[in-house]
């Protein structure tokens, strides 16, 4: 057994999902018929409690936890283990009704009516007494039940508070950000723009709808005070959680790319990252493959957050879900196909948003394991059921992970500058779009590539590419100069080391604190097409491009000049560049280029690096999984729904036993996990 | 004379409008020209004192209404006869000021400022007695009147109010609804779903933009409750009327589908059912045929409210309105067209918004009979005149009514369900629109045709159609089974029969409550396609037709299968089917087909039940009032710019005393009346 | 020297910027740069202070003025001269937090955060008290500094207040207005309609978004209070400064045909006029030339203001803007042929915002003429100094004027009226666009053409046009009568004359107040067409045009018709038509006709008129300024990127001194200034 296997107890891959079964306690017998049903279906977890608040404590000081146990005990003597919510992410309504200090302020100031969910305040002492208090009643009476195997903090956490408290604590962790000094501030926001100087940390407000939303660095501050918030109050979960039983894993469920929080230092406190995925399938926009990559950017996010250990996928659809412009079927062999995906690239779990359909309220159309109808023979639970089958003699592959010598630069804050910064296109900046499409590039290359801050080590690496990254943090460009020096390949693109932490611009030439030098240009301007404007860049091997959006106009220094503009007036001038620096070279993409193009540049770089490269048919993916003994896993998976031949296959398919020296058939959607020969 | 003739005063048609005297107090001339031209435009009523109450009543206590006497005789004296609005609709600037109550608190729990109209509070005590007031005082000055003929209550009733009053009445309404029982409110609202479990009904809150907008259950309610209180609101107008003038017939003025206001029972309340009419005609995408076809849709859904009378047209633009987005001329003719086909549809009115232009504010430039120009040779003026001197002419068509042995459902409350259902395409969902093209293609087949309830009794009908009928109130699918089984001719759609009452979705299979067997097939699954995506259906009669935006995957138990998807993972599968039931067929369509294939399933459906069809040219509408000795008169209506040639017509037109025995010519968007040949 | 020389202290064309010194106090050496680099790029002015009130008072009652007066004594001594901003445009956030009723309320009656800029309450005592003792204490400083040419009041000043004060001055502002007789009032506004009366003008409330927005008498005065009061704020630092420096001339900077206030009550108070132009140059919508024909209308505005004086283009950016949708470069060239039609249009200045970019905050990439980069040798610097130094060889320009003989009306009311108005189409009333889509018509033929109010008077001219006149103020039409009477051409559209200045329409016929017997025919309906109808006009020349949106069906009295409709219901109407009233001509155009036909019309016009057309390719606009001694200097501006020849060019260019006397050839987006042979 691989030493980073997250759940002993468990055989294979964990099957699992959300069950409301506070839901159904007036029917015992749909009860009974869920324990069957699941075991039917494979399933060895169930993830209880996520809104129970309601059913625990229904009021005040009233304790309802019979049922919970009940549940407990039904599932583990089915031989399913339980993932217990702690309930704050639903606030009961007597509380909301009684303490309305706990109810969110909103951006234009105003407290919010009770409702929805994940909006209590963060700040509020009263709701945090509250949540350590249902917690502690919580582990009393089941928080030494042997089917217990992990806690699950709250639900998505996400949002903002604009309420008294958290201005004032907004104010405070300014002041100590700021070292007590209200000057430093005005610096670093450059407040005399304006006239918005401060003269104490208390005249400072959050960034109200109706208030100043026009200092960059205020704007920014607020996102990074929220993280910081939220990371508080989910510290204060966690410090109780592990007080109370220092054994048990916690995690909490992320939402992809939310824009709301940095997941970064929130990672930190987790003992398991694990996320919701839901991509938007058979869309009208792009096809299955383009789904299937950005899902795979998505997974390498997470999986980057804790490169030891396997990552969680918590929630998935096992149909449709409820809520996208167009809620369309996933037509079948899908659902498959996007498991494999996950576990392809580090999760040992699949698991579900729900397993039984609740019959009202906001949700009651979203894809679960058990329909409305309430029958084992739906095309949903036969796909469900047939995929844990599976899962259950995956255990080979706990607990293996993937090693990437490639990392893609991502900032949070860098995506909220670029969102926030007065110039360039409204509609165009596209930054993570950027970053998946690149990454995409890589996929299609058979590459796994980690997705990290661009201030992390960069000591695992052999290649770096970094789009747009248009904030420096303290000390990032000096590990990137290092990283090249000692023979790194480097990329980025327009739009990169224009400001500082702060969003202040560095003087004296972009990219700056020394990228001038590593890139051997200087970016004077920066050109903003107009959706229907085009340009091209020819290369000096002859091929050429299109270019569109953005197009940066160089000074070229020491580097060598690859391709030009075509037209326009700075045709001629230097487009692509790459800078020999120290050991490595630097390239420099100045306008949003074709990313088929941008594509070949990173090849060449993979090749200076010496990294493999697949030769892959269009909407196949390829991921490797390494066992603690170096054994290797390839997964391969047809996003198409046309049979792929794959050729340089050599290893044995651990579920069909099939041996594969050369060439390989995959099925329409079809995957393939296969042992690779050393 | 037929016995449910409306106004035995008035011969022939009512002819009238809003005549708001009180703009013109400070110009005798205008209102002594007024009387003159009313008289050359064959008017016979005149809407009087709609927003009249600041003319009323200037100052608190304060009252003048001789000028109001002085119009009304003056009309009495020409032979027009008054229509009197109570002037609740709009409140004087005095009142608001003092009693800042009476203003509406907006969604998201602001009290408005003073302004517009219709937006008092309809919780008011104080409203409600200052009202009481004025109208008492206006029975004490005009009640008596002999020209008084009708009592107008407010004006467009239509909003919501979230203020303290309305909470605390809606509170109210849900512990009455509830048998006081908090849990029977939890389970029906499955508020177990994100904790939102209320231990008392004084803990909800309607759902404001700020709070609760999550449950289903509470945002139906609070439209069902709005509807509730709107017409206690109305009925303490109308019981005050009764009271004082117990011979004078009362009605308000409905707006169309309105979305805010169930008008059922609403209607209940009043003694004849009016409406306002503004369609979009002439408009950039859509035909006038279709426009007028709407336009039968929405006088049959008014008309159904009061099956034994005939209803009243109380506002029309006599030219264009000032509120589109394009306000563009009514063409010649066009206004004839348009007041027949009300008159077709069961109106004994053709009635104006508004007499005269006013000079200033909001509605200055809506068309009226007088323009600012003031005189009678205007385009308008002669068209309105030429009218007029028409309408006069058609007393024996005057208590004359339509009879529909076909009924198609309409609810509100399932209008508002498939609205705020988290399910299917935001932007394709389209209940009334496809109530809508279903209702066309009956037209289009010289059938008339009843909109009720669901819950309405169908003994009067052979056919009943029920498109996407969602939400199943109490009874409503016991009573389709009865109808099919004593033979009754069935159509349902998808999306039909997946939830009771209160939005929970019905367990065991949709359509639920036993309208599987009714049809013979289970729904599994429901596909939404993209807008760009397409499939068609083949029949077994070797015909096909196109489908878009939904189709559903059908288990098929004892239907019969008229027609299988061609494409797709569901290709194959049934998409329409019929089931024998009892002495009846049900007929189930699957997916959103074609309508002119809608069409042909029910004239099959026309044709098992022995319901006569017309074989009208494209854009003609035929329609039959009928008299109290069974006298029939048929309407043709020619809603296009050629010529058009009608077969089979037999008798004499009322108008040119023409006699038909076979075909008839219609000029264009010209209208014949013909007293059919028994 | 010409008399109208705004600057005796400066040779040529003022060049100079806004010089945001106190963002670089910290560094010393960047401010000796900007000295040196200034003079390099031959400015000769600097505007300061604009936003410096937290720099001069960063703490209640602190003062910190030694800075300001060091910046002024380096720029004087390097020549360059001080425009000193009052720094009002930016309250200090210690202000905003010790009195918060000197923050905004907003049309929802909320009070602002603070924030932002140019938003403090204009009623405010306490303010305006603020306001006036940094004047002073700013005078105390600097008011007698040799460098200080003139004084810049606050800036940008726009934008509305609803708190309580500005409510109670609106209340007495309207009583002033209706001679405190409430019931003038309610018949200017017909508030009877809706029932909307007031009893006393403490009932009057603004237009709140949740309040009365219904009666267009309140919001057109509304409109016209926020003038008022924004005058009246604005004389309240006029006055002071008067006091404290007479001998300093004093402007505001304008912003184009800004919506929320009408300038021209304004602009009596300013001893100078200056506007903030910033084009979107290269966008995807429009050609070059339009955009320089909008801008050349912009100016004509700006200059009407003040006919006797050169304006100042305060405001430009060297490079791009950074608040477009899509901030594109200001191609090479743009910024020479910008700045050199602001002159041509009869600017003594051009200017910048600003001199060097920013490090941070909202506009940090907005173009300024030194980059973060920090450099003399930018591609934006370098065009910069060269056009400085062909700025300072134009002193023979400078005092020179334009002179029209054709005036174009526009009014403020007459925009507010139109937009608010409930008519027509909502998307396509563009009556401003109309206005620039005449003018560009007028200019294309070399024609220059004031900008006046309509009620200015008209005796400088001949021929006068006058689209979508639909509001006439008072006298207005009498003047338009008279002009004609004595022998001007007078054009006029369709929705000419429909209200009088309180929006209440005119009986009778349209266009009212005597201008149907002016123009010899009356309006009798309006049509408005959906965006993809089409219809076109037949002339009596045999000519023909497109027309779409409008198209007013006349009655012709005695007037001529010019040309026909070709289809729709009123074929054969007239559609343009001509009149001889008195010894002029009145020309009605009846419908939006294509704007080439439209020229073509006014090119008749001229003729009748006697004043002279040019014949100029496609792209060239052409301007003249005359000095004292009728020296006529024409300005040739090659608007497009191909070079054009020019005939009948009879002078001298006084920058290359070449001398034409027949043709000129104009390289791409070149410039020729020609002292014309008399």
């Amino acid at each position: 057994m691989n030493k980073n296997k997250l759940f002993p107890q468990i055989n294979g891959i964990l099957h699992g999902g959300d069950y409301n079964a506070e839901q159904w306690l007036d029917r015992p017998d749909i009860l009974a018929k869920d324990i069957e049903m699941m075991k039917e279906a494979g399933m060895t977890s169930a993830t209880l409690g996520v809104f129970s608040w309601s059913a625990y404590e229904p009021v005040e000081g009233e304790y309802h936890f019979d049922w919970l146990k009940d549940v407990m005990d039904n599932l583990y003597n089915a031989g399913i283990y339980t993932i217990l919510a702690t309930p704050s992410g639903g606030k009961p309504a007597w509380m909301a009704q009684k303490y309305p200090e706990i109810r969110r302020v909103d951006s234009y100031d105003v407290r919010e009516h009770q409702g929805v969910r994940e909006n209590h305040c963060m700040s509020s002492p009263v709701y945090r007494e509250k949540v350590a208090n249902i917690i502690r009643q919580l582990h009393a009476h089941v928080g030494n039940h042997p089917g217990l195997i992990m806690w699950h903090v709250s639900n998505e956490l996400g949002g903002e508070c604009y309420c008294r408290l958290c201005v004032k604590r907004f104010q405070n962790y300014l002041a100590e950000k700021f070292d007590h000094d209200i000057n430093k501030l005005n610096k670093a926001w450059w407040t005399t723009f304006w006239s918005h100087s401060y003269n104490s940390f208390s005249q400072i407000e959050p960034p109200y709808k109706n208030g100043d939303f026009s200092i960059m660095g205020l704007n920014l501050e607020w996102k990074r005070f929220t993280t910081w918030n939220m990371n508080d109050y989910m510290k204060s979960e966690i410090t109780l959680l592990r007080e109370l039983t220092p054994e048990i894993p916690i995690t909490t469920n992320f939402m992809q790319l939310y824009d709301g929080l940095d997941y970064r230092p929130m990672a930190k406190e987790l003992d398991v990252i694990s996320w919701d995925s839901y991509p938007r399938f058979h869309n009208d926009y792009e096809s299955l493959a383009d789904v299937m990559g950005q899902n795979t950017f998505d997974h390498a996010v997470m999986r980057s957050m804790k490169k030891d250990k396997p990552f969680m996928l918590m929630e998935s659809a096992p149909g449709l879900v409820n809520w996208h412009p167009y809620n369309k079927l996933k037509r079948p062999g899908i659902h498959k196909l996007f498991s494999y995906n996950a576990i392809a690239c580090g999760s040992d779990t699949v698991q579900y948003f729900q397993w039984r359909k609740g019959r009202g309220s906001f949700e009651q159309y979203h894809g679960a394991v058990v329909d409305h109808l309430g029958t084992n023979d739906t095309r949903i639970f036969k796909e469900v059921a047939a995929l844990g089958a599976e899962l259950d003699g995956l255990s080979e592959i706990t607990g293996t992970l993937i090693r990437s010598k490639v990392a893609l630069l991502f900032d949070w804050d860098n995506m909220w500058a670029i969102d926030d910064v007065k110039a360039l296109g409204q509609e165009s900046k596209k930054y993570p779009e950027t970053c998946m499409s690149v990454y995409k590039e890589l996929t299609k290359r058979g590459v796994d590539v980690d997705v990290i801050a661009s201030d992390e080590p960069l000591d695992d690496y052999d290649v770096v590419v970094a789009p747009m990254l248009y904030m420096l943090r303290d000390g990032a460009a000096e590990s990137l100069a290092a990283f090249v020096k000692r023979g790194g390949q480097l990329l980025s693109t327009y739009f990169t080391g224009y400001v500082d932490k702060d969003q202040l611009c560095i003087l004296g030439g972009f990219p700056g604190n020394g990228l001038a030098d590593v890139f051997g240009i200087i970016s004077e301007e920066i050109d903003t097409l107009y959706p229907s404007d085009r340009n091209s860049v020819s290369f000096t091997d002859g091929s050429s491009c299109e270019l569109r959006d953005y197009a940066e106009i160089l000074r070229v220094g020491t580097a060598d000049v690859l391709g030009t503009y075509d037209s326009d007036f700075y045709a001629g001038n230097a487009a692509v560049t790459v800078n020999s620096y120290g050991e490595g070279k630097a390239y420099y993409v100045a306008a949003r280029i074709d990313y088929s193009k941008l594509g070949e540049i990173m090849e060449q770089m993979m090749v200076n690096a010496g990294i493999a490269i697949k030769d892959l048919p269009d909407g196949v993916q390829y991921h490797c999984r390494y066992a603690d003994d170096g054994t290797a896993y390839g997964f391969y998976l047809n996003n198409t729904n046309e049979p792929q031949t794959i050729s340089e296959v050599h290893g044995t398919d651990i579920q069909t036993k099939n041996i594969f020296d050369g060439k390989m058939e995959l099925a329409p959607f079809g995957v393939s996990i296969i042992k690779e020969n050393n």
